[in-house]
């Protein structure tokens, strides 16, 4: 990835609601949400791809009415677990095995290193967990970037009205950031700005 | 960014301590960070880069005895702002003002929107900012990544004993999380592994 993609990105006002993104480019962009690092890689989330229009609209409604969400091309709600139970670390731990072609006895040490550190962190597995789709954001809008796809990563969103409308009520998983993707439209004056950043002088420090 | 890329991309446990990131390498790393996108471009963070040896030896001794700090090129402790203040607010806006060399009541609407989503906010900012740093995080081990560097991104430190050693107690910054960056050793086994992730059906739906 070029650093000039990270300065090509910015976060899109206005989409153009003729431009869709391909499926080929939606498969790689896909693959990054599925290879997205997390920690002890539990993959502590779910990701809603909205992309039918009527569904699109809905979502803009409970977006204070930015027109992201409608007029650009794949919307991805990004959900994050409430409780990892034990029952979901064993799913994980046999997808392991399986991956890695290793028989549960080899993994049992990572496991209860897994159970140890949930039950410590019990009560506070949200947070972690949208941590680590705050990862997944992250990796998303730099991949996109890469394939000169714009995005504009939505906080601005009613994250309950969504689980209403997207089945997750009363579910683990709770959506808590949107991502808006497709193709900045022509008359975005954003498109231009200056990208407004302190100076690195101030963000990083040398040791 | 060849999707390839993600895919070499693994969290490595030995990092080879003979080789480091060139100057020019870590330079366009050093950008991705600088030019991360965050909630109303924010920026709620610091970041500490340690290249000393013997800053990193003493790393890994906070970091559960893990090899990965001392032996990789450039450690990044990565912290997160408690409590964004009006003043923070007043210096990120003066900074935008700058950049597009605008004047400051063009700004004021943005400024008070921010202001009443901070009031809102009150007592959460450090989460809220911690979110934003695991954007950081996401896109520079999708960078690294892209620039054929390795990375192991670390849950696993004792943040209040880096707060301590970076001098940040009693400051607005804390350490929330850490990555490790430099080459693969040759004996790493981990780096053959394959990919533990579950089905694309199992975390993503289309809608």
């Amino acid at each position: 990835m070029a650093v000039s993609d990270l300065l090509w990105r910015y976060a899109v006002k206005r989409f153009d609601p003729n431009r869709t993104i391909d499926s080929e480019t939606w498969s790689r962009i896909e693959q990054s949400l599925v290879v997205t690092p997390s920690s002890f890689g539990l993959q502590p989330w779910k990701f809603f791809v909205i992309h039918s229009p009527e569904m699109k609209a809905k979502l803009s409604a409970i977006s204070w009415n930015q027109s992201q969400p409608s007029d650009c091309s794949h919307m991805v709600a990004m959900a994050a677990m409430h409780t990892v139970s034990e029952e979901y670390v064993d799913r994980f731990i046999q997808s392991a095995c399986k991956a890695r072609n290793s028989p549960p006895e080899s993994m049992e040490g990572y496991r209860r290193v897994i159970l140890g550190f949930l039950k410590q962190k019990q009560g506070q597995h949200l947070s972690w967990a949208t941590n680590q789709v705050y990862i997944a954001l992250g990796q998303l809008m730099s991949t996109a970037a890469s394939l000169k796809v714009d995005t504009c990563p939505m906080e601005g969103i009613v994250a309950s009205e969504y689980d209403k409308l997207l089945g997750l009520e009363n579910t683990e998983y709770h959506v808590v950031v949107g991502c808006a993707l497709g193709y900045r439209h022509a008359d975005d004056k954003y498109a231009q700005a200056p990208k407004v950043r302190f100076d690195p002088n101030e963000i990083i420090q040398y040791i």
